[in-house]
């Protein structure tokens, strides 16, 4: 089993560490490949830099050339799994959704704890559209920003474990939702400082991916997520190795020549 | 990795089928264990069987006696997952629950086929209380009984693939879930009649158990789910082979001497 | 006019009290008859507890040999009244909803105190699924058990108070519920601390049910809460005098010889 | 016990019909008043007309001049409960809401059956407000007018009759509540008619407003319902009796001297 | 264009803020007229003085001789814009939906600030029922009276700035509406102070009237604001001028002759 | 005040439609420039499209030159008006949201008619995340494609009657929204055939847009639609005229040399 993991944004070693995060919980012969866009922001927080992460990972997975059995989307609360949903067959996870689908399996209620105050409307958004929102006691946000997190993780983790506990206090959540890649570590001292279990987006949606994938099952094509209709669209795909990207530049590396 | 699947109801030939859909869809290595409750109804349908039931599943989990890492209900829309989950450390499943959110997964909306029209009741209010009931289209009923279900599965197709139908065409469902343990074995034939993906709750329950032994995850217990606190609890538990119950009858079989 | 209240816990002191407060709000005319489940919790408190209690109040009602106009179920939050609205043609009042009617019709908002933080999950799905939420301002807990509370009446009171208090001024409640058949007697106390009207649940229920039987009315038997069907169900009655039940104690006294 | 019965609009015959349903089902002792406001339509249906009724109906209210325990407002889904609940301190019971509530203790879900198509969204606004909406299967229209119904009871009955029918079968109601003063002697065609029990709002309302006095309950004063602040109304009170209405018509009789 | 814009209470001076704001907002060649009722409250605060208030607006409005395009109703939170809107053919707009409709395309929420605590909760219907509540972050209460509003603006404005502030930190609000008439001169005060746009609903609802002139949308006739059938209304119209209303005082002036 | 209208897909003779369809609705003095996307799809429909129009809406815009007041996205249920918000300070209004809105202004309930079914989930996911979804009775599917009724508006006069027909009766619609900017002439048609008032989103959206800009009022940058971060964005902007970009096809003309 091939399970793609397509980080949101251009940053390559953020690409790395999600997809370790997702091999460390793969099963046994599963493989998991990492992703990176050709084009959009480094980091992605606010709605248009997820519209263009969007479209980014679109692009980046119809480029991908092997097999491959489901696609994660690593993102938290970005725009854009149903596009790919339409465009694939196989089954397509989106770590937001499953980190809130495995914490109601554990719990009556959760709390996501996030990088930036701007990143909570787009996660509550998010949930409200998956059918997930019922159960959600708070989001909260660290005011951490996804480079910042990623840069020094011991203050990350000061900063993660005060929101956790006003969550699991103040909003009566029984389980943290880690809500960035970059968290993807933090869960032991978090359920240290709070006593309640904490899922991790990249974690969750490779085990709801595997089961998807084990059970057969895959998107359903009668109506929202149907194929494309056949139509003129210009400029698709976007990305290098496109005809229509000349000059986009890869993430890490040289202009592609073409 | 063992994990134990509980019939709601006493009759062991149901058992048996669903541990063996449940095995069907287990990972290579890990055990399914069917367990019947020793008391209650022969099928469940209504509220005072299912809150009966409850109680005779959390009977027969607790005098279970190896060790195992999950348990999964497998009853349909029934009481009584929140009392296991207060008496266990281990993960619980429900498959009214997980067959929802497999779907979740592959389809915008979802419908549940079940047996009778009193059932429907019950399963809308499972699903709310779990915080899964926004993406649900509809709750429709075939008008069949558990027990004719079981025994003449030709008429349960054509009934069950005519709600499948409405469902997807009137109410716009992306996915079925098949509202009933004795369900299992339509899948084939529900997708071929509709178009569109169906979920079975056995399976689905037995991905996401697996998921979450895999992720190492277990129930919150900072509230809802604490463990019951220590107090007089007169005849419990209930079942044979506990010393309040020395006339009970086995389900199938002579009363146990004590 | 005869009307049953059962109390859902084995305490029979609490039976009494439960007991004495519907009789004192009972019109001239109406008896009303404690009884006592004859197993299950010394209190009921949690979700093991509760599925529990539920059948074992259903057990008590249809081992009662009387005849009767209408049954109050004396539990705050607690499982099983639609199981007995199922075996019973006579009405069934339930404490927590007749409170929350009540309250609705003199106030705006309502708030519930009760006891345990851990009781709020269960009183909060029971008004859900009653469709009596929206105008729930809030479920508050003083941190007393329901034995403390029974206990010390004195530190009881200052607790519920305070809780009230933050109620009223804090969540905009405009009405107190007295979420736990204990509270009974603080009525009076917390109106004159906090301002607003005080809901005691099992005056409530006496005033509905009465209600209910002078305008002719009894339960829709047309599908939710159809009588059940027949079939077999396994050691059912469970408590004591059925011939399932040798060894059940009986709750306060001998076990019954058969 | 004295309950105030106070029809929405100005026919005479109609309040008398209302006030001997009250009558019937009120208890031993207790004594039913029936008042018709001194301005505003014939019969009420429309929001323009809803608005002169509160106020009327207010107005008729304060102009009573003897003792009295409670008030029933008896016009199906009009305005001015709340106007009510400010300027007195006994309870306010409206008849929309009290046959809600009491069908929510006996059945899972129901359904109003009422006059004209435009009454319906009045009826549903005003279960939302009241906080009754949840449980609500559906709101139907007979297409008969009140007077046409208070013309013609033959024919109302197969209007509802068939409107009742199709909210039992399609909308999943378990449970009528008749939506009009005028329906009140028809609950038991039907009962006949459906197999639903059937409950009228007036009937429900005595039941309710007998059982808030013997309880001792008062609306709460604490905040939406408090006592209107001193200040100049002018042309207050408005009704026949009142300085400011020389000319002012009463329903049926002689302009009043003055 | 002539737009009616109709105070909700009787006090002249607040007519006139209410008319010069409204004109200090329309596009040239727009004609505001602004109109006082000649009964009811000074200030309207609570239900009972708003259902008047909203009788006395339709009064007022169908008493108006010459023609006009739209009406704007210049009430925070009051009864009636369903009244004119059956009486009328021109569109009517309601200041606190036109406030609410106005923030929700410039922020994601907005919150109300309003005058004393008891209107919040007739504010709350208002936007609940126009189907505005779902980006309504919180309605906070300055505790100023309407009629101090107007007598102390130095002190409201301190008021309404920190509720303001509360309102954008603590609750979330990306927007503020200022929930009274007398408020509308404070915008840029508010928004110095908060930096979020700040929304005057007098000023929206110009706007939005305009629009739906300019669009030749009137109000739609169907069914909920069907103009009201022809019936006898005893009474009406109420003011003076009116043969029913001979001793109805003027609010400003002499009892005038008949 | 110069508005710019953005087409959401790549047809150039529709953006003329929209142009005219908005200059015929806009004030005297008001300048309407229409914008074409250059790259995306020739019509949109579903989610994969969508979200790139998204992105070439913003690219579009951020890549016009002169100065403007408003933005109006004239795409029906499309995603993106998020990001414009965020990387602009002057209102943006979508037309899904203007119709929706003018709608409840003039009717208390209304149903979308839109093209292919596959764009209702979509349209309801726009409505509910604005807040407006409440007042939504239907949206309903002519089944005829974005550029069918373009090619024969005859046809799709019948189809979108009949839809609109059946939201009036079935679904209780009181306004009838054109769901698709290619509707946009249709109106009178349809009103005669159903009698409700026909609210086209172009239409709504200028009288919005020229609203807020008369208001003064621009986008509140507290939290949602703060400007974007500082930070590597590669390959933005996308089109045509940006480095990055040279072999993007101008929608109707040479690639642009660079």
């Amino acid at each position: 089993m091939r399970i793609l993991i397509v980080n949101v944004n251009t940053t390559a070693s953020m690409t790395d560490t999600i997809r370790a995060q997702a091999a460390a919980y793969a099963s046994p012969g599963v493989e998991i490949v990492g992703l990176t866009p050709s084009f959009g922001p480094e980091s992605v927080e606010g709605n248009f830099e997820s519209y263009l992460a969007a479209v980014a990972v679109m692009d980046r997975v119809v480029r991908y050339d092997g097999p491959y059995d489901a696609v994660i989307q690593a993102g938290y609360g970005e725009h854009g799994r149903e596009g790919l949903q339409e465009l694939l067959d196989v089954p397509v996870v989106d770590i937001t959704e499953a980190a809130a689908q495995v914490a109601m399996l554990i719990g009556r209620t959760y709390s996501v704890v996030t990088t930036l105050d701007r990143a909570i409307p787009q996660i509550e958004d998010r949930l409200r559209l998956a059918g997930l929102i019922d159960r959600c006691a708070s989001i909260r946000a660290s005011g951490l920003s996804v480079l910042e997190l990623e840069g020094d993780l011991g203050r990350a983790v000061d900063a993660i474990v005060a929101e956790a506990r006003k969550a699991v206090v103040d909003d009566r959540a029984e389980v943290i939702c880690l809500g960035c890649g970059g968290m993807a570590n933090l869960g032991r001292e978090i359920t240290a400082a709070t006593g309640v279990p904490v899922v991790d987006g990249v974690a969750a949606a490779v085990a709801l991916a595997e089961g998807l994938v084990r059970l057969g099952l895959t998107t359903s094509k009668v109506r929202t997520y149907a194929t494309p209709r056949p139509k003129t669209v210009t400029g698709w795909p976007i990305g290098s190795g496109s005809p229509y990207a000349a000059s986009v530049t890869e993430p890490h590396g040289e202009p592609r020549p073409r």
